[in-house]
């Protein structure tokens, strides 16, 4: 028999209408779709989907045993994540192997920083797996800022919160556009790296970019927490007629 | 009389069904599409959208005066160019005042080193515009690789071959994952600034990712020239489980 395909389908940013052709069409012509999500919630990739599934497709959510109960450098985050992923992963092939298609949601752009690359290395060279690239979340906050975000020769740089302050600060400080995600509980390290690099009044946080719940401000009007989805923009300044 | 919105549109990196479904309603409901192009030639944006316009459609190609034909660092680029900008500014707002909006045609994301946003810039103020964030070049590029791009809390940086060789050389030696776009004729500076970095053996060429050209290698297999259409993708390797 023939096996079916794995798609990775990147979902874009949030807004059902930010999706792909292409993913749109994969999505609503699935007889299987899986997902990640925390457990007894909905999962914020299959809440974007809403509306659009076949009534009668089959629903494989699969559900993350930690996400910050254990810290990541913990041994046992890595045991519990990697078994997790094998589970996953066998789950997938199974129906890949029954000769039926998967489409696994992906919020964003699958291969830029999201969780199916977990599963795709380990499902590369057992099944046919297909990635549609979606827009990014960094993509639909730099344009509900209002202002483009590179120009001519700028440099951009794109850092994670989680990165010790000393690079954040070096790297804040060495580029010209700059875009800071996972920032969570990162915040106050990344308000001083900021201000170590002398760029905080250049930063804009948005947050929920492209959802119902956007929200846009001074990064320095963020004293206290920032949700999930939130990112953190320095727009460029370089060469323009 | 309500003026109307101009759309600056992202197309997303070629391929018509990586356009989001936003894009899509857009543009096959237009009554007005402008486009940039050089003259005598169709158009790289319009070429995408083939037999998506309505067969009303009113057409606007914006011709570059110049391209390559003066350095841009002489004096008469910028003078050239910031007249083009201000014709078609006053072409795009005319059509606006009139009541009718007008659908920008924009590569990839119009906000990500696009041309539109020298348009977005002057018109600002004057009438109503909408920006629609697409897929970048970059994201096609590093699918077309098959391999994730970012992981954890890997550095990206996003390079453009015109930089000096200097600063392309500090900044390739100081990052996890590496873009680098607009290689055109600066393909020999790259290929040294690699070199000098000590990363030449991770580097990958994408040309025309996501159209029917696509093709992939190792950054050191080009050895005479790249399209226009050329993209330099180093993948991270950060923490995974
Ligand atoms: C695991 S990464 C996934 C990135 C995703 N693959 C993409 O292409 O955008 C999660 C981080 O992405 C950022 N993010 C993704 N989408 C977002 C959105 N719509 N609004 C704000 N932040 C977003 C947040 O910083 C969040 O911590
Ligand atoms: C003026 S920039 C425009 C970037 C565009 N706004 C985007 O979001 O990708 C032009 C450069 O983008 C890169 N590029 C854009 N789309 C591409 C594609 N589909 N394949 C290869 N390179 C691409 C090339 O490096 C090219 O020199």
């Amino acid at each position: 028999m023939k096996q079916g395909t794995i798609y990775g389908v990147g979902l874009g940013p949030g807004s059902q209408d930010l999706m792909s052709v292409r993913a749109d069409r994969l999505i609503r012509g699935a007889s299987h779709v899986a997902y990640f999500r925390k457990k007894g919630r909905t999962g914020h990739a299959r809440s974007i989907v809403e509306g659009l599934l076949a009534l009668d497709a089959i629903e494989l959510p699969m559900e993350y045993p930690v996400t910050t109960e254990i810290p990541f450098n913990d041994p046992r985050y890595n045991e519990l994540l990697a078994a997790f992923y094998a589970r996953s992963v066998a789950q997938l092939t199974e129906i890949a192997d029954a000769g039926r298609d998967v489409v696994v949601l992906c919020e964003g752009d699958p291969f830029f920083y999201g969780s199916f690359m977990h599963l795709y290395t380990r499902l590369q060279g057992r099944v046919p797996v297909s990635v549609v690239p979606g827009i990014t979340g960094m993509s639909a906050a730099w344009t509900a800022t209002g202002q483009p975000v590179t120009w001519g020769d700028d440099i951009m740089t794109v850092l994670m919160g989680t990165l010790p302050e000393a690079m954040l600060v070096e790297h804040i400080a060495g580029t010209d556009a700059l875009v800071v995600m996972k920032i969570g509980r990162h915040l106050d390290k990344l308000r001083r790296a900021l201000a170590r690099a002398g760029r905080e009044q250049d930063a804009w946080l948005i947050e929920y970019a492209a959802m119902p719940e956007e929200r846009i401000r001074p990064f320095n009007e963020a004293v206290d927490s920032v949700p999930y989805f939130s990112i953190l923009v320095i727009h460029g300044n370089g060469r323009r007629p």
